[in-house]
């Protein structure tokens, strides 16, 4: 007889999961590491595991939360700056209890109202804390929203393709069902509200019902920014659809372009008036992990609800409560993100300096790569205009793609693992975020230091010459 | 038309979710406090909420490891002992990037080391760190094995009643089925197998197959330690019957008798030989919420597997990995919790005389709890073996039992909204953690400060006396 934690007999929609981006390539590379080869991980944007320096003024602040008997040691201003010790004061008295406490489930209501005056001064309108939630990382958000709008496998996610895994993952995890849009790597990755006519009428003559819709604005894997005209159009779309929009811009600071700055979402809609200001269904999702923050391991992250009805805020609060709380020391790394030192304080020219140096250095590392994969053999590569991560794509030989199914991988599975094996250097292959039919590529993050950017660039170019030299015999390619 | 996050079409599994502990009674409380009522939290075990001191030597560890700059500042040595500087320089030795940097999904591997040391000693048995998973607080571990167990609504899972509403929040949201085994009351809320038996064939009978058994040990709320020969008799049916076994044991170091000293149900289990100890499937769930530390808010918990086919481990792994990592600060945490200072340490003395402090106090807190209620009119209540509960009953005259049904309230809801009103105490109806039909109780935690704690149960005392003295005019009781 069979036990409840066999293999065969758990839960379906737990098996059919998959996350590609901690998936084979990520496990063979941690072999690979525990026998000793060096290996860059940019599978992750992990920007700390690669000598990203954290910002020192927040870290300051919360190692004092932390050690609030330091508050009163009369040697703590030989270590701290006058102005951390007042911000941890203040953070402290926001709480019922420091940070060993349990906050509120929606996180503590003074770092909300921060978050909400962030949002304000940014989008131009108001915003309520009580429909701002704070969770451990944006994705365990992103995980509760689908949560409660999917009932099963007629319920459909509008998808992009290609898509960051979480999306593809929580939808099985979830029992729902994926419905793929298509971005246009030819026009810059741009979303084209045709193909999501043509999506949405697919599901539906398959007896799915689209009832949300995902974006990730700047792009991940794709790296682009929505113009404020494309954002419109896709509002407009769900409007007529009647799908809750869930805008994942976890990148929102981080931009490297000076064409298209960052826009969200709520203020374009709320630009729009009534009647879509009142009716479209929209869930924001921030991050301390991203922007020249970086503070994936603190997992602070926040979701914002616009026109979400207070009943369900009530439901998805109740849900929140099973686990009670989300760690309180992320949720103050989220109250310094929005409430950063201001000019006159003592700590503001040192913070300034050190996160204009973190996104001054990614946008010249976001050239360095796409020049660097630009110049390889059969690799073409779009502008990383925001976002960390670059999505070249490989023209792979046809004897390659045979050598691929040979082994029984997927053929973009077999050139990062080559790619591995040979240099090091662990990307995800595009499978994993999903491609059009017989187009490969891979994503790598654009966070080693910049100092080594030049050699891994090198280091991949050879590789990749080699690689073409031996697959490329009879010259046929993978088609564009 | 209807949106996607519209309350009625909102996923079923996700409205049937109750959740007690900050269900009415948590809402009416905390809309009193910002009336400028004076509220005694007793609604969740949060130690810090109530006046609890952090340990300070793992703050300090943790402090430094947020502020690694610090290691190099000559004045370190000024505020931090230097034991502290040392363990920080291991802990961030053990990530690839410090605090801010994503661990591995099962957390980072050298604390997993520290665990699986810790529970070697604790139960004679090595163990496996590649079979011990971190996460963001227990909850959120035994949240993740029960959607990896549930299919659907025809799997059962055995949980005692009165329970923690943990179990039948996340029952409800996997859409399985709670299959109630009931604590006997009169035995000082002990396990009894004839009670598991009969609840196994009567949701066999239902067409339920029960698939797992949780137990809590010590109880919450019920307080009690489980005896070496229960937790036999209790893996023998679980053996029996094919059931994976959950054993919250987040209350291990809460205990406040010393006839039954704690007893993981993994050393019993491997004490049992063979063939059981190699076919029982049990995860274990452990914490730094609770025990002397209280640090609720670093959410910091971790579960162990015994047993578990190494498939089933790839996929929870798997599904670990779509939110990326647990937070780091609170690893850190669990590795000084499991390997604290030891004795010739600098901070050893200071440590262990503040967790004592903690854990005396516990115990005398427990006694005048228990004694208080005890000598209330138509108040009875076992005492508080361990954990950090006291559940009384409340026998409910007929006329209070009636008075609650006019206003459509649940008796015990009734009681608890009324002792809120008078006296500001904030604890949970017993109907919220389950009750035999027609007997009433609540839960409070035995954690407001011991100095407040006499005031507290005069203040409980004189509300309960005049309460029965409205209601108990023609002398019936509820039964016991």
């Amino acid at each position: 007889m069979s036990k409840g934690l066999d293999h065969e007999t758990l839960n379906e929609n737990v098996k059919k999961v998959q996350y590609a981006v901690r998936g084979e390539l990520y496990l063979r590379a941690s072999e690979l590491q525990k026998e000793g080869k060096k290996i860059i991980f940019t599978n992750v944007g992990n920007p700390h595991a690669l000598g990203q320096k954290p910002l020192t003024f927040p870290r300051q602040v919360v190692a004092l939360c932390q050690a609030p008997f330091l508050l009163d040691d009369p040697n703590v201003g030989l270590v701290f700056p006058a102005d951390a010790i007042a911000r941890a004061k203040h953070y402290l008295s926001l709480t019922s209890g420091g940070l060993g406490a349990y906050s509120d489930s929606r996180g503590l209501p003074g770092v909300r109202k921060e978050i909400a005056e962030f949002i304000e001064r940014r989008d131009g309108y108001p915003s309520d804390p009580e429909l701002i939630f704070l969770t451990d990382g944006a994705s365990k958000g992103v995980m509760q929203i689908l949560n409660s709008i999917i009932r099963g496998s007629r319920d459909g996610i509008l998808v992009p393709v290609p898509q960051y895994p979480l999306y593809s993952a929580a939808i099985s995890l979830y029992g729902g069902s994926l419905v793929p849009y298509y971005l246009e790597e030819t026009a810059n990755w741009g979303l084209d509200v045709k193909n999501l006519r043509q999506s949405v009428s697919q599901a539906r003559s398959n007896g799915i019902t689209p009832r949300a819709m995902v974006i990730i604005n700047p792009g991940n894997p794709t790296g682009q920014c929505l113009s404020e005209a494309n954002l419109k159009e896709l509002l407009q779309f769900c409007y007529q659809e009647n799908l809750v929009l869930m805008a994942d811009e976890v990148y929102q600071q981080n931009i490297y372009q000076d064409e298209r700055p960052f826009l969200s979402a709520r203020k374009v809609l709320l630009d729009m008036g009534f009647p879509m200001s009142k009716e479209v269904q929209l869930v924001s999702f921030h991050t301390v992990s991203k922007g020249y923050w970086g503070e994936c391991g603190q997992r602070g992250g926040y979701f914002e609800m616009t026109n979400i009805p207070p009943q369900t805020v009530d439901e998805i609060y109740k849900v929140a409560s099973i686990s009670l709380s989300p760690n309180v020391p992320g949720q103050i790394f989220l109250g310094l993100m929005v409430n950063p030192p201001k000019p006159g304080d003592i700590s503001y020219l040192k913070f300034v300096q050190e996160g204009k140096a973190v996104l001054e250095s990614l946008r010249r590392r976001a050239h360095i790569m796409t020049n660097g994969f630009n110049s390889c053999r059969n690799v073409v590569c779009n502008f990383t205009e925001g976002a960390m991560y670059s999505f070249p794509q490989i023209r792979l030989p046809p004897k390659a793609i045979e050598a691929a199914k040979k082994l029984g991988k997927v053929p973009d599975v077999f050139y990062c693992l080559k790619l591995l094996e040979a240099t090091g250097i662990s990307t995800v292959p595009g499978s994993g975020f999903g491609q059009k039919e017989g187009v490969f590529h891979l994503r790598t993050t654009i966070l080693p230091a910049e100092e080594d950017m030049p050699a891994i660039m090198e280091s991949f170019k050879k590789f990749n010459d080699e690689f073409m030299e031996q697959y490329e015999d009879y010259g046929g390619y993978s088609r564009m």
